[in-house]
């Protein structure tokens, strides 16, 4: 299984770094998401992008936004069993239950605002720009910036370069379901607790992705995420003009990663929220114990 | 509007040229898809790509697989008008309408084969290979090289560098309606008629694209552009060890290019169907005159 092309963020130097750091302070969430890592090949792209788009994501309004995409994210419940049994079945402490969880609750906290992200740079890239209203003074009012105290790290993905041969067969279980091209930081996280992303996969994921219901989900994910882009007062990203470092052949590169990640993190927001929706019901699902409006 | 990015088929040489001409004898279209001639800056992809596809497309098995998703790809009816009176209305001859429908015919006998190809070529680039069984002798019975006699020539898509402000409002009508990154081969050759596209835009697309009705129809194209996929014995693409001359931000640019295309395939597919179905109705849409299981 060959590891698809990226920069991870122990690897970013420079400028790049820079970015990477920006984005997960803005953002106020604990990793840079795939679609981040392999645009970060296209020279500039990445700081210029951000540079576009960090105003309108340090406010209430995007996290707002983030908020509804999460709610709407949620599948039926049918299916779905508690992992909590299992888990301890197999010996897993209470601690490492929690800590589990605390690794779903943070990538449900930041995978809606990811799509909301790429979906802006996707419009950008291909000369839709918004013209909305000025936002009102509460909308626009600034978020701290970092992620909030609870929010746990999320430190070792697991790299496909030193993964064992269980993990490879998972990955290429989780790419083979979604017909995706790799496994998402989510799942790469995932993959230190095999035995739970196993039973993740086959319990959770494999009854519902690509399934007409799923995909539908997906479709109106991404309509929401549109629809929010354009309500904003300016733009979220570069167009092609920006690009004066990017060869032709880069532009369209980007355009199409841009396109294919903006449908694979609504997947994955989709597929997150299921998991954590497994432990702890659909309302606790919905709406993450990191968001303002909910603390 | 800048143009995407792509070789047009009048500017490739060498390797690309004889390529370019192998996919139109091949496929038996009279054109070479945007999406082709996008991937084809990429080096080496192209002819390595339609190397591995080509006897897959030479059969009736794929002449069949492309007649039925051209079946499928029809949504109701409900809403079109037939836009002859307009048309002459506007002075168009009889010759002219005949003309424009000729155009449609073509694109419609087409659309459905470069849904497969680009579909194989994506799962391929992700490293999903098919492990079909053998074609049947009937199946696997080749298909005569070359367009049909009967299929008109495309001489003449308008470049958005030539293009008058007419032409690019609707160009960027297109791209809006369908949160497109730019026109589809076909739209480059209606923009030959202008008045026309405009109606039909209107009248025929802008109630439709992007509906829930249209993306459902979308995603079920592509599942069984896929299916089809892996009903085949071997490899329709090349994987990304196979492209050695391209860099790591090729292969990703690619893998994203053929996800995105991928899409936008099935989009063109089904809006050309139905601008034949307003003219001439459901079966005549659904049935391309040019394929040989219907004559």
């Amino acid at each position: 299984m060959s590891k698809f092309p990226q920069i991870e963020h122990h690897e970013a130097a420079g400028e790049l770094k820079a970015t990477f750091e920006d984005i997960e302070e803005t953002l106020r969430v604990p990793w840079v998401a795939f679609a981040c890592r392999v645009m970060s090949m296209f020279p500039g792209f990445l700081p210029k992008a951000f540079g576009a788009a960090r105003a309108h994501f340090s406010t209430r309004h995007a996290e707002r936004a983030a908020d509804s995409l999460r709610r709407n994210a949620l599948l039926p419940a049918r299916g779905l069993r508690d992992p909590r049994p299992a888990l301890r079945k197999w010996g897993w402490s209470e601690g490492k239950i929690a800590e589990l969880i605390g690794v779903l609750d943070a990538f449900n906290y930041g995978n809606p605002k990811y799509l909301l992200l790429i979906t802006g740079w996707s419009e950008a890239i291909q000369g839709r720009h918004p013209h909305g209203k000025p936002l009102s003074a509460e909308d626009a009012a600034p978020l701290p910036r970092g992620r909030p105290g609870q929010v746990p790290s999320l430190h070792h993905m697991v790299d496909e370069h030193a993964a064992s041969p269980e993990v490879l067969r998972l990955y290429q279980r989780v790419k083979d379901l979604h017909f995706h091209h790799g496994p998402s930081s989510d799942y790469r996280l995932l993959a230190n607790y095999p035995d739970y992303l196993a039973l993740a996969l086959e319990e959770a994921i494999a009854p519902v992705v690509r399934t007409p219901e799923y995909d539908r989900k997906q479709r109106d994910l991404i309509a929401e995420a549109r629809g929010w882009v354009h309500s904003l007062p300016g733009p979220v990203g570069v167009d092609p003009r920006a690009l004066d470092e990017c060869a032709p052949r880069d532009i369209a590169g980007l355009t199409g990663l841009l396109f294919m990640y903006q449908r694979f993190i609504a997947d994955i927001t989709i597929d997150i929220l299921r998991l954590k929706q497994a432990f702890d019901g659909d309302a606790a699902a919905a709406a993450s114990p990191f968001a303002p409006s909910c603390r």
